[in-house]
C-alpha cells in the first residue's frame, strides 16, 4: 500500500482530522517486536502507570481505554452506583455527541443545565442537585465537567475547586472529561495535578487522541481508594485493548517529555492567532473566549461557503452563521494566515 | 523513549502477546500526515470498503471497531431486536470471556449449549432453539458460531452451511465470530467469502488483532439489506474511532496482499509442528484436533511448571493438566522446537 | 385485619391518594374464585380485548401492565429500535419522574424541549427532530406526548393530529402517555378513538390507576401491524402479571359502562369549581389552563402552610409559591368548598 | 359486569391459576376508601413493616413490588455492583423463565450450575465461584437460591446455612427467591426467620401471589445496613406501586394471622395426597421429592392427553412423559382424588 491521501492538506474541522505526532509514532514503533503480556501486563503500561503517579500524584492510577466515549462512560459508571445521576452542562459531549452511550451503555441518567459558555458553577449545579432521598428522582451523585469545554473555554483551578467543594459538600463526586485537558494545561499554566487531584476531582477521562495520539484515551482515578470495579467496567464496556502496550506507549512521550504541553501550547497559540486575525474584520464576531484550540466566530453568511471551499470547518449555529474553527498540533501559521486572508478576501468581495 | 521490552522474547500464551506485523506497521506509517475526515470519512476506510466487497461479495459492508467484544456485541445487537436471544456454544468467547458485555452492554440473552469441540451443529442448536411465541422465554433469533473455535477447531463451509440453513429455516440469523477467521481460511482452504456469505452467514466479526494488527476489529455485514442501525450501534457501544484511518489502513495489507493467509498459514503450520513434536512424548495427550493456531494438550503435571518457566503459556484445565499453546504470525520453528525439547527433557527428568 | 386509616380523610395531593371506585372493586370481587389461565389467558383479558377494539378501533390490542412507568417504557421500547431517541417535553413524566427508568430499564435516549404549558407542537418538536443519519446523534424516531399533560392541560384532537402528521412526515412514530387520558376525554368531548387512533397516534399508555383503579395500566397498540415484540418486552420489563384476570377485570367497567368518562368528568368539574373559587381571591393567580383534574395556582406564601395543615397538597415551585391541587373521582363539592374557605380565611388572617 | 368464568373449575397447571384467598380479599376491601399517602406513605405499609420485623427479625425491611421477576431483579441489583455476577441453578426461574429480565433489565450476568434437584450446595457453587480479580470474568459476587425450588424440593435451614457460610467466606452475598417460601415454612417446620435471616441470607424475594394474593411480591432486606439503593432501584425497575396500600394490605393477613402457613400447609398436603395416590399406579414414576405444592411425575404417555382433557396441567419433559402437577391454597381433596381416579382409569383403559 502507498499513501492514499494528500499529506499537505490541512483543515480547521477538528483536531481529530490530524494524524499522529512523529514522536508518538516513534513510540509505537519502539514498542513493537517480540512478545509481552496482553491486557495491560506489559512494561509500557507499567511505565505509564509510574508517569501518571508523577503527574497526577501518589495513588493515581491509569486505565487505558479506546474512545473518549468509553472513558467517560466507564468513569461515570465507576463513580456512581446504579441509581446515580450525573449533572452536566447541556453542551457536554456526554449529553450531545455520544450517541446516547451514557444512557444506553452505562445506564446513566444525565441531568443537564444550560450554561452561557459550557462551564458549570456551584449555582448552576444547584439547578439539578436536589431530591436526594426522593425515590422517584434519579439521585444526583456526580457532576461532570469538561476541560477544556466544548465551547473552547477553560476552567481555572480555583473554578474547579469551587465546584468540587460544593459537590463534595452535597455528597456528590466529580468527573472531569479531559479529552482536551492538555489545552487547559497550556492555557491556564496549571499542571495536570493542579487541575485535577489538587482541585478535588475524583476521576478524569484523560485523553490523548485530540493531542496527537493515533488512538488513546484513559480513565485516571485520583482518590486514595481506587474506584471499585473500574477494571471490570472497562472490560464490560468493550474498552479493554488486548495489545495494550501500543496504547500505553503512545502516552509515554506525552508525559515523559514536554510533548503534552508543547503540542497543546502550539495549537492554542494558533487559535489565538486566528482569533486576532479575524476579530478585526467587518461583520465578524468572536463569540467565546479563546482559551484552548477552538475559535467560535460568527462570519457574514455569504462568505461561509466560499471560505469553506478552501478550508474545511464545521457550522456551529446555522441560523446565526456561527462556525467552529479548530487548530491542531500540526496547524501551521501559514494555515492560519491563509484562512484569515480567505475570510478577508471574501468579505471584501461580498461588500 | 526507548524500547522497554526484550524483542527476542517469545511465548505460547496468546496470539495477542505478539506485536504488529511489519507490513501492517508500514501501512500505519503511510497513513499518517496531513488531515483527512474523521469517523470513517477518509480514503483508507473507502479503500478498505472496496476490498471487503472484493473478498466478501457485492453488498458487503465493513464497519471498523476497536475490540473483539465490541464487534461481537454490536453485531448481535444489529442482528436481533431487543427481545432476541442468541444460541451459542458454552465455550463461546461471548459467553465466557467478555465480562458480561453481551448481557450488560448489549442487553442480549445468551442460550448456551455444551459441545465436545467448541462447534455447534443443527442438532445442538435445537437444544435451545425453541419457544418462539412463548412470552416468558427470550426469543431465540440468532445463532453465534466462532471460527476458528475457542478450542482450535475449524468449521468447514459445509458445516457452516448446514447451520445457516437450519437457523434460517427457524427464522434465526447467524453471526460468525471471526476473531481468528484467517486461521480458518488457511486451515480449510476456503476463501473468506466461501466461509461466510456463500455459506449463508449474516454478519461477521472480522478480526485482525490476533493476526498481526496493532488494534483492529470490524463488523462485516453480508446481507443485501445492510443491518439497520449498525452505525448508530457502533457509536452507542463506544466503538467508533475518531482517527479511523489508522484502523482501516491496517486491514488493507491483509486484504490487498496475501498477508492475511500468509500469516495464518504460518501460525497454523507452527501449531501442527508443535502437535507433531509433542504427540509422541510419553504421558502427553493432544485433546483437540489442531485446525488453527492452537494446540490443546495434556502434559504430565510435574512437567508443567518447569516448562512454563521457560515458555509462557496458560492452563486450560488444572484438574487434568490440559494446557493451551498458541502460535502467532511471528512464532519461529526454533521457538517450537525449543518448547518440544523442553517438554521432552522435563518428562525424562521426571521419569 | 381492620381498616387502619380514616376513610373520611380527603386530600388534594394526588389522584393516587384516592382508593378504588366501588364499581371497580366489585369487578375484582366478581373475577375471583376458581381457576383461570394465567398471564392473560383468561376470559377477563379476552373481554377487555374486545372492549378495546370497540373503543380504539379495529386492530387495536391491549397489553395490561403494572405501572405507568412500565407502560411508558415498554411502549417506547416497542416503538423504536435500540438506536432510537424520543422527543418529549421537559416536563414529561418519563423525563422527570420515573427514576431514570426510560434510560436505564429501556435504554432510551430522551431529547427534551422546553414548553410553556407541557404541550408539544410541530415547531417545538423540530428543536430536537434533526440529525438523522448522523452516526453520533441518537436518532429521533419517536415523539411522546402526555394527555392530559403534567400541567393539567389537554391536547385537542386537531393538535394531536398536527403532531402525528408532522412526526410521520419525518419518519417518527408517536406515543401518547395516557395516564390521565380519561380526563382528556371528559375535557375535550372527544372519544378515546378520536384522541388516539383517529388522530394518528401509534401507541398509547392507557392508564387506569389515576381514574379509580386499584392498580392497572396498559399498552394499547393502534397500528395495523401490532408493534413487534411488545409481549416479550412486557415480560423482560417485569410487567407481566401472573393473575392478570384481576388487572383486566378492573378495566372492564371503565369501558363497558360510562364509568371512565363519569369519573373523569366529575374530577374535572371539581377542579373547575376549585379554580373558580380561588381565582377571585386576593394574591391568588391561576397559572395554567384547567383542562383536567389539576389546578396550578400561586398562593400567597404565608397562607400555604396553614392551609396545608388542613388539606394536603404538593408544592410545584417553592420560589413562586405555586402549588398543585389535584382532584379525584371521589373529591366532593364539600371538599373543594372547604379548601376554598380555608384559603380565603388564611388570606384574610394574613392581611 | 358479571363473573365471566366458571368459579367451580380447578386445575393443576399452576398456583397462579387460582384466585385470591377470601381473607386477603377482605383486607383489600378494608383498605379502600378515603385518601392515604401514595408510594408507601400509608398505614398499611407501616403495619406491614412492623410485621416483617416481627417475622424476619430486627432491622429487616420490606419493599413491596409487583412481580416476582421484579423482586428478583431488584434484589440482585441491590446486592451486587454493576460488575457482579450471580451463581444460580440452571433450573432457576431467574435464568429460565423471566424473559431475560435479569440480564436486560438488571444488567446481571448469571452463572449457571446443573443440579439434580434444583438445589445448590457449596460444592456446586464452586463450579462457578472463581476468577475474582480476573478483569475478563464477570465477578461472582452473589448466589441465588430458590425456596422451595422450581423442582418442588425444599432447603432445610442447615442446607441454607451451609450455602451462606460458604458464600460469605468467598465474599459473596446470598439472595433467596422466595416466591414459594411459605411452602418451605410449611414443609420444613422452620420459621421465615429461621429459613432466611438466621440462616445467613442477605435478601429475600418474599412472594405472596402464589399463596393466595391478588398481586403482591416484595423485597425483604435482612442485613443491618439496608441494601443501599433498593428504593431507587425499585422505581427505576418500574416496580413502585402508586396505591401501595393495596399491595401492603394483602400481606398483612399472611403475617398477622396463621394464613401464610395455613394455606401453604394445605397446598403441600394436597401435593402429598396426590403423590401417594399416583405413586402406586402402574407405569407411574414420581421423579422428585415432594416437599412443597408440586408433584413431578412421569405418566404413561398414552394417558397424558385423556387426563389433561379433564384436569389441566403442564408438561415438564415431553420426551419422558414427565408432567408437573401444582396444588393451590384452594385445591380440595376431591380435586386430587378426581385426578388420581382419572389417571388410574386411563391407565387401565390403555392396558
Amino acid at each position: 500500500m502507498t499513501t492514499l491521501h494528500d499529506p499537505d492538506l490541512h483543515s480547521f474541522a477538528s483536531d481529530n482530522y490530524s494524524g499522529v505526532h512523529p514522536e508518538v509514532m516513534q513510540a509505537i514503533v519502539d514498542a513493537n517486536g517480540g512478545h509481552v503480556g496482553s491486557y495491560g501486563a506489559d512494561p509500557y503500561t507499567a511505565r505509564l502507570s509510574d508517569l501518571v503517579v508523577e503527574h497526577f500524584g501518589e495513588g493515581s492510577e491509569i486505565h487505558p481505554v479506546l474512545t473518549g466515549t468509553g472513558a467517560n462512560v466507564a468513569s461515570l459508571q465507576a463513580l456512581v452506583p446504579r441509581w446515580g445521576a450525573v449533572v452536566c452542562a447541556a453542551t457536554a459531549h456526554i449529553y450531545t455527541d455520544e450517541g446516547g452511550a451514557p444512557e444506553r451503555l452505562g445506564g446513566l441518567k444525565l441531568l443537564t443545565v444550560t450554561t452561557p459558555d459550557g462551564k458549570l458553577t456551584p449555582d448552576l449545579i444547584d439547578r439539578q442537585a436536589y431530591g436526594w432521598g426522593d425515590q422517584q428522582r434519579p439521585q444526583p451523585l456526580a457532576v461532570s465537567i469538561t476541560q477544556t469545554t466544548e465551547m473552547g473555554t477553560a476552567y481555572s483551578p480555583a473554578e474547579i475547586r469551587a465546584i468540587t467543594q460544593h459537590a463534595h459538600s452535597l455528597g456528590m463526586r466529580v468527573h472531569l472529561d479531559g479529552a482536551r485537558i492538555a489545552n487547559a494545561v497550556a492555557s491556564t499554566g496549571a499542571t495536570l495535578r493542579q487541575l485535577t487531584r489538587d482541585a478535588g476531582v475524583d476521576v478524569v477521562s484523560f485523553g490523548g487522541t485530540k493531542n496527537g495520539l493515533l488512538l488513546g484515551e484513559s480513565v485516571v482515578t485520583l482518590t486514595e481508594d481506587e474506584l471499585p470495579g473500574i477494571t471490570y467496567i472497562r472490560k464490560m464496556d468493550a474498552q479493554l485493548a488486548s495489545k495494550m502496550r501500543f496504547i500505553s506507549a503512545q502516552f509515554i512521550p506525552l508525559l515523559e517529555t514536554d510533548l503534552l504541553v508543547r503540542s497543546a501550547t502550539h495549537s492554542n497559540a494558533m487559535a489565538l492567532r486566528l482569533r486576532d486575525g479575524l476579530a478585526g474584520l467587518p461583520g465578524v464576531e468572536v463569540t467565546q473566549a479563546v482559551e484552548a484550540n477552538a475559535v467560535f466566530v460568527i462570519l457574514p453568511k455569504e462568505v461561509i461557503e466560499p471560505v469553506r471551499a478552501e478550508h474545511r470547518f464545521y457550522d456551529w449555529n446555522r441560523s446565526t452563521g456561527e462556525v467552529r474553527l479548530m487548530c491542531s498540533f500540526d496547524t501551521q501559521e501559514a494555515h492560519v494566515d491563509a484562512l484569515i486572508a480567505s475570510v478577508a478576501r471574501e468579505i471584501e468581495a461580498a461588500a
